[in-house]
């Protein structure tokens, strides 16, 4: 069988570093420094030649910088003849530029995907996209890993003897159930509206807090403005606890402070996005998601069945 | 006949804004702005369906942001029902990395051009590109212009009395003899090389610039090493005065310092690539390409030919 090698680009060093130790192999030698104009370099400093290449990249900030390195390693790797070229990619950045909301609008999340197949991947790794339909964008082979067992798992070993799963919004709500069934809790949905135009939005709890350690879960937290006035919501409502929890800490803009400064008690978070130095404060945690990532890189490499790690 | 609707990215205001009044149309009404995580949000804010579009956008610094501007609103702009999407590219980048030089590397500049033919883009004019061989990496028709011209009449209307052109380096010559030609000149040529491995590079001289004005032509200065080492060899030969001159001032990194402590008099560009404040100094002077590109968007709307404008 052809030889399994792990490369990390600029996004996720750590993770990276992780995935590798888990599957008992070491990171592949490569450089991927920046010209004095700022263009990409990358050279590959090891034969890759016949290889099934496992590229770790998330596309987070500086998401451009990030796709750009992704593409030019693809290229690098198609002309080096890499058997197959994988991306792993634990964050899909541009994932909500997903359709056209309004006229005239990219679909940017399409335009990703044909980028990629443009360059050069065979498959592409991904855990919990926006939405999922996202998966029918690409015309190759998709594994999609969730978050929902990892974060759930932290949530149980913490035996709350009360407790309500929350979604931030409609478009959650299978998410939460997901946890809620894993938790066995039952679940309560904020609803956000707009009673009347130019008038701020109200936030009515469908579903009972009173009382419960309520957890929040989404997808993604970016700028932490939903979480954070729903926290207020929920303790309002009765809660006698908040946490959040989702799979991307995007915690762009003022996300920080608005954490720091609200009622979440703690938020968990996973590492497809590394929360840097400048990004750690007392109530946040992070759970790594390479054992999940490892086990999925192995079972594709050798042909086994991923729909297990599904959910 | 469709309407042409003329659109600047990010890259080249100015010169998006000059090339909009010499062609008699105002810039298309469009925001490209970024999301608080860093991605990148468009949105073209007049119908455009069944225009011919011209998008105006320089691949220079930022480079990656200044590529993904330009592959989404090409995407924007396909799914807005645009006739056809022009990209004006006034500096093409990542062009030196046009080969494999070295194994396992990746030769970007193939890369963009699939990119740009996968996000949809019909036709692309550019200026001096780095290598001419750059055409041959798309399957849609190219309009490749030069600078020569422009920078040649500017020094023509100086009327020195004994002029020398050099190429700074081998791979110029053949751009050295254009512009030779047009200041009926002779040429010289630095013929750089290294004596012994570890050993400094020497600059001779080949051809005589004793008590003449020396100008040097190159396509790209970036760091401005070879070309201020130059200088100063010309200097030592007995050159009377030096100039030099190039299309794309990348300027990077030490640039402006080496220019301005140089033996150089004067240094003429265009604007294919802004200077922007920073970047202004002294000597030099910016020449602008707008009547040239321009002159190449009318010819190509009415179906004329463009090749007069090659040289
Ligand atoms: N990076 C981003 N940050 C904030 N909003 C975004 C971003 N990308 C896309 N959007 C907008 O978010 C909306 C989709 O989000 P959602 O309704 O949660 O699927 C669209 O209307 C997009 O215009
Ligand atoms: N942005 C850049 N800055 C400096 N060198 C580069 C850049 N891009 C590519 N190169 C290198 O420049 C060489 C090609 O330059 P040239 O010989 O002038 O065509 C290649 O070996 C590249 O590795």
């Amino acid at each position: 069988d052809s030889a399994l090698k792990v490369f990390s680009l600029n996004s996720n060093p750590e993770l990276a570093k992780e995935i590798a130790e888990n599957i008992g192999t070491e990171l592949g030698k490569c450089t991927v420094t920046s010209f004095s104009d700022g263009e990409i370099q990358i050279n590959i400093d090891e034969s890759i030649r016949g290889c099934d290449v496992y590229v770790v990249q998330s596309t987070c900030a500086p998401v451009n910088q990030h796709i750009m390195e992704l593409l030019i390693m693809i290229d690098a790797l198609k002309r080096a003849s890499a058997r197959s070229i994988n991306i792993v990619m634990p964050y899909y950045g541009y994932a909500r530029q997903d359709r056209k909301a309004r006229a005239r609008e990219p679909i940017t999340a399409k335009l990703i995907a044909n980028l990629l197949e443009t360059a050069g991947a065979s498959r592409v790794i991904m855990l919990d996209l926006h939405a999922p339909q996202i998966q029918g964008f690409f015309d190759m082979p998709i594994d999609h890993l969730v978050g929902v067992p990892i974060l759930s798992d932290y949530f149980k070993s913490k035996n709350f003897d009360d407790v309500v799963i929350v979604s931030p919004d409609h478009g959650g709500v299978t998410r939460a159930r997901k946890m809620a069934d894993r938790l066995k809790a039952p679940i309560a949905i904020i609803d956000k509206r707009r009673p009347k135009p130019n008038v701020a939005e109200v936030m009515n709890i469908v579903g009972n807090v009173e009382g419960k350690t309520a957890i929040m879960i989404d997808d993604i937290i970016d700028t932490a403005g939903t979480i954070t006035l729903a926290a207020n919501a929920l303790v309002e409502n009765g809660a006698k606890n908040v946490y959040a929890c989702c799979t991307h800490p995007v915690l762009s803009g003022p996300a920080l402070e608005r954490i720091e400064n609200s009622k979440i008690k703690e938020l968990v978070v996973t590492n497809t996005i590394p929360l840097g130095e400048e990004k750690t404060i007392d109530n946040i945690t992070q759970l790594s998601v390479a054992p999940l990532i490892s086990e999925a890189i192995i079972r594709v490499h050798e042909r086994q069945s991923v729909s297990i790690l599904f959910d």
